[in-house]
């Protein structure tokens, strides 16, 4: 956490969503000295993302309580953390802040990724400074260039990480999704909304004979960077070796890695290589 | 099958992939009084497919023994009619007929739908006539403009068919699948290595409340018509029926449709609609 965050009064709200993402930013925080508020978003956080931490849960389509929430609370200034299953309008049950928003930026941002923009633009409008994760956590979060562990792509996973780049690149223009498997040339898989894990858990099934395939992440190319940065862990890595894979390529100083060290562990444990590699 | 393909000597060669399109070429054959030679692929056409018909099983990456097979069976006029699985390089175990093949196209061309025009193009060279399986089929086997069923589209649903149209095409001329999922505006799922009917088991997981999705299907830009075409079959219908789906729209003169009578019967009874859509 940079000295200058340290300026602003009252705690860091904090949206969060799934994964371990922002327990990680409750807990940098905490090393920090900054009181946090945690807005844990119903159905998506883990009950042990607020575990002794100041925090109230709110349905993602309650944005006047979540609003509210945040205010009675003193919070100035924001984070999103985690991943959020987007929800279908249906689900959403929007409340009447909510829809006036929808209203504004239309119900078809739902499926669209500038939804996360206009979320950011938002809570600006409303008062809030949001922020990064990346300015929040170790100045090693993000993904360097070159490989992380142990290993190293050979000639084949160089190809398909060429081949899986610029597929992803194109995908991610399409608003689709970010990661795409790719084995000797063949796509084994794209992911959609099912997420990178759900693509790494459908993709061990399709693995064809020989040298094992590689997962590429890239940010989309319009893609909020404050909100919904690529992402990998020893999760990951981990479901990459169950896949069969052999390593996981993603976009060099674009992708957030939980926890530098235990990835890398993971990694050379597993055999894989995990590597960061330029944007085409 | 039109008079004009009657005056061809020697039985047509059928190469047989899977599902149940081969079959329906060699019931076509049968009515129009045209004798057939199969020449089934190993691990992908259905014993049942060959059940009483002359036919010889041999693997992908044996095409010499391939060739040696149609021509000692007189086979000058050829179809290719099924889905085959994509193998890896280390699973074709190519022959040196199949190496040559190779030697000229690249092997990269495995993972590319170039591949297909390619092998029809050596069909061709080694003196075989390949035609499409729409020439051989019942004049209704493509898909018309419009509802095949009772149901039609509603405006959600159109709006998530317009959305799908624009993805499967840029999809399709990246070379990916020919298949997403769209619900709501969200894209639940796009195909790639796993087929049409993998994508649509995965995507009864991720459907969202209310209004259910749609299953849109295009021919790639690219696509080599003879060989490649969208099929959709009762057997389609009803896997969407049970990912949640609300109906299925594919490219109008482009899909091909398994038994027309019996996809109308069961998008009826499933409360489907089935529609033929003109690509954007």
């Amino acid at each position: 956490m940079t000295e200058s965050r340290g300026a602003s009064s009252g705690p860091l709200g904090i949206v969060a969503g799934s994964g371990g993402l922002p327990r990680r930013v409750i807990e940098a925080c905490h090393d920090a000295g900054r009181e946090v508020f945690v807005l844990a978003l119903e159905g998506e956080a883990d009950r042990s993302t607020v575990d002794g931490v100041p925090h109230a849960w709110c349905r993602i389509g309650a944005a006047a309580r979540g609003f509210g929430l945040l205010r009675a609370n003193a919070v100035t200034e924001l984070v999103l953390a985690g991943a959020v299953h987007r929800p279908s309008l249906s689900a959403l049950r929007p409340d009447w802040r909510a829809a006036k928003f929808f209203a504004r930026v239309g119900y078809r941002a739902l499926g669209d990724d500038g939804l996360l923009s206009a979320v950011v633009k938002e809570l600006e409008r409303e008062g809030f400074q949001v922020i990064g994760v990346d300015d929040l956590l170790e100045a090693d979060a993000l993904l360097p260039a070159g490989p992380l562990g142990q290993l190293q792509p050979d000639a084949q996973a160089a190809a398909d990480i060429e081949h899986g780049l610029r597929l992803a690149r194109a995908l991610g223009a399409l608003d689709v999704g970010q990661a795409v498997v790719v084995q000797q040339g063949l796509v084994l898989g794209v992911e959609a909304i099912e997420g990178s894990d759900g693509l790494l858990r459908r993709c061990g099934a399709l693995r064809r004979a020989g040298p094992g395939g590689v997962l590429v992440k890239t940010a989309k190319p319009a893609q909020e960077q404050r909100v919904d940065r690529p992402t990998i862990g020893a999760h990951t890595v981990m479901l990459a070796a169950e896949a069969g894979l052999r390593g996981i390529a993603a976009e060099a100083g674009a992708t957030l890695v939980l926890d530098r060290a235990e990835v890398i562990r993971a990694a050379d444990r597993a055999g894989l290589f995990v590597v960061g590699v330029a944007a085409p």
